[in-house]
């Protein structure tokens, strides 16, 4: 049976996918791929994705170079999640220019900005 | 503003959260919360999910003991994700009795376990 078989997509054709940074073990992202973005993931050894804002296929630093090399592709128990190990080009993940994505930080019942900017989103997408 | 008016629920009222180990830092499930399972994660210090398929309020560990205890509570930069930092209790996170739930891993093109089961589950939910 085909890998992409197994996985239990959602109503809406995804799978909800948690990327973790291989070296540091930092989570980086919560993203999403359809099997084409998961096929594409496996075979060029680059993360893929399914961008919900645009509807299309988006190739992780393909703007911006901050580029994910796959490290491992893993599957929950419940075949409906998945947790793929990279390494982060440039060692930005994030759109707003930080190290990742979950910067807000639950303090004194306020979400707080904990993780500082690395390099300006208008120099990153120029 | 209440910090749960923040998060952009889906159209089902949930957001998914990244559940990390805080001292290994291995990823340990996916789960959805609803807006009540969250302000009780924040007021209690203990994780509680939304089950899907049960369709209400999951108090980690209630049945087999395996709590976990909140350590930080992130948002992301979409405000569409949540990242709890845990102490896992028992060690286990996995209803497979498994230490995680990401124990599939994709090798020559197929799905393969590669996590020992630490204990049978008819003894964690006996």
């Amino acid at each position: 049976m085909d890998f992409l078989d197994q996985v239990k997509w959602n109503d809406d054709g995804l799978v909800p996918v948690i990327t973790q940074e291989a070296e540091t073990k930092q989570v980086l992202t919560l993203a999403w791929m359809n099997r084409e973005a998961l096929k594409l993931t496996a075979e060029s050894g680059h993360a893929v994705y399914w961008s919900r804002s645009r509807q299309k296929l988006w190739h992780k630093g393909e703007q911006s170079g901050h580029q994910q090399i796959i490290q491992s592709i893993r599957l929950d128990c419940d075949n409906d999640a998945i947790l793929i190990e990279v390494i982060q080009k440039g060692g930005i993940a994030c759109h707003t220019g930080r190290h990742h994505c979950f910067y807000w930080r639950l303090q004194d019942g306020q979400w707080q900005a904990v993780e500082p900017i690395l390099k300006n989103p208008d120099e990153i997408y120029s």
